[in-house]
């Protein structure tokens, strides 16, 4: 990263980098988001074009808000997949073709003029939680983001637990059912296999192949592309009996690993995330809650492990991000 | 804690609390046991008449050594089950019947005249790997001790990890098979409800009493008591198609529930501790090692993650208790 100024700036910018659209907001020194860019990710035209957009997305960002970039501390940026915070690199991600150890953060550093600080973009959507959203105020927390596969982030004693090869929290794949269903990884019974919306969505197609009743045919026209949270949403108010059988057992699951890692971590709170939380509220998690807190080897104080559902919804890793470079900015 | 003169001592005595011994060691500032002293437990006297036997356990260690109790700095107490390490008192155990919220910590110190601490015995078997044993140099690790049950402790950033409820590292009790087997918690597919000690003699004995071949009746003459973790070597050595069939079903499930750590919490090492890591060392490790590594989530690296026997056996819960009062007594 390079430091071509002194760094007295109020405002720091989060960019959350994601497989179809990049998004950047400057956050201001209370933690909230002053002004908004958006951009289209283009990842098929190669990761020095993507990293030449996010800086635009920055840069328009603190232009809307007629503000010199004097003012701007540092960026802090949210990928998906693994990176290597502490040397600001991105590895091999399955959402950005070609991208093969890309060093993002002195990249972009160079680009924007101001330090640059790099993290997965589950962990940050967890440090956003964290720092302005569900969690303020606890010290242990555990975020569980619930959309095409299953991310997390772990904050122990207040901070980022980021690991010892920067693999922590790889929560998806935890192992609920040995030897059940294929996950994408490979592996068998992760919690991906069994509570995603792709979990959710391969048992609804598999049930309505074999005849089973269900309003989705109705409801989506057969389109996969149409079967979105509201929908399911929509079916499950409806009484759907087969979407209600497969959302419950997902529920379940959820549960499960929710005790699991209440069990190994002991946190203050487990925050949830993703479309379906999003859509359904704390409908959707009072299962959870029930199957979790049965499972909590420790019973004593078991309702004090507070199960709740994001705050920030689809800005908590933009603010996430912001929150890193505020953080390490100094 | 009462402090009744400035802490200056050299050395600390740590007790190891079971449920039939207890074991006291002066320990000196290079970490060595120095001293000795073991008692019996005799939990149906109560709680007084144990922690009466405690003391007496720790003035014999040091008056074997001919050393003034000046020398002492303070005493750190391993107990069986759940403690509260900050108010120094025990919970209800299973193995010490009549203990309930006991406040032994303070009790201990007002008749020793030195500080003492209070941890759970599995976590101060940990603290003791990770200061004294195999777990040195690291920062991240985490112990797995199999025995009658599964239990466990969790080294973050250098620390103990207590948990938000004093509950952490409950690891026995992380879900790998979602409507598996009953736990003795009640619950269902419990790591310990599949590769504890309970849990391989359970499905020997129900084997053997469905007829399938096996040593172990003529090697144990048919009493459970002489189901030892050496005779278990022995009979798998000796290519026991039963045994050898359940303790390799046993370290399948250890090798994910390693895996499951790992993919949360990312630790540089898995301290393995028990009887039957004691009586077969690698050979028991390594089928845990092969499964744990496929089932890592993150690949690069994954030798890295180092998967050991513990070095201190039988001591590290002494030996981690030393640890403790050295860190805290100040």
């Amino acid at each position: 990263m390079t430091k071509k100024k002194p760094l007295t700036g109020s405002h720091v910018v989060g960019i959350d980098l994601g497989g179809t659209k990049i998004l950047a907001a400057v956050v201001d020194a209370d933690g909230h988001i002053v002004s908004e860019a958006k951009v289209k990710t283009r990842p098929e035209k190669g990761p020095d074009a993507v990293m030449e957009r996010m800086a635009e997305a920055a840069r328009e960002a603190v232009q809307r808000l007629k503000l010199s970039w004097n003012a701007i501390r540092g960026v802090g940026v949210g990928a998906p997949g693994p990176v290597d915070p502490d040397a600001g690199v991105v590895y091999h991600t399955p959402n950005l073709p070609g991208w093969e150890e890309v060093p993002l953060a002195s990249r972009l550093s160079e680009s924007l003029g101001v330090p640059v600080f790099l993290e997965n973009d589950v962990n940050l959507g967890t440090l956003g939680e964290y720092m302005l959203g569900a969690g303020q105020g606890t010290k242990d927390m555990v975020g569980i983001f619930v959309g095409t596969g299953i991310g997390g982030g772990l904050i122990l004693a207040g901070k980022l637990h980021s690991g010892y090869r920067h693999a922590a929290a790889e929560i998806g794949h935890m192992i609920l059912l040995a030897d059940g269903p294929v996950c994408g990884c490979g592996k068998r019974g992760c919690a991906e296999a069994l509570a995603s919306r792709t979990a959710i969505e391969r048992d609804i197609w598999l049930g309505i192949g074999a005849e089973r009743k269900s309003l989705i045919p109705q409801l989506t026209g057969g389109d996969p592309e149409r079967l979105t949270s509201g929908v399911l949403a929509q079916a499950m108010r409806e009484g759907d009996p087969l979407v209600s059988e497969i959302v419950a057992r997902a529920q379940w699951h959820l549960g499960l690993l929710t005790a699991s890692i209440v069990n190994l971590v002991d946190p203050e709170m487990i925050v949830f995330g993703g479309g379906l939380i999003e859509a359904l509220g704390d409908e959707f998690l009072q299962p959870i809650r029930v199957t979790a807190r049965q499972y909590f080897i420790q019973q004593a104080g078991a309702d004090q492990v507070r199960i709740v559902a994001t705050k920030l919804g689809d800005h908590a890793v933009v603010l996430g991000a912001a929150a890193l470079a505020r953080q390490e900015a100094k």
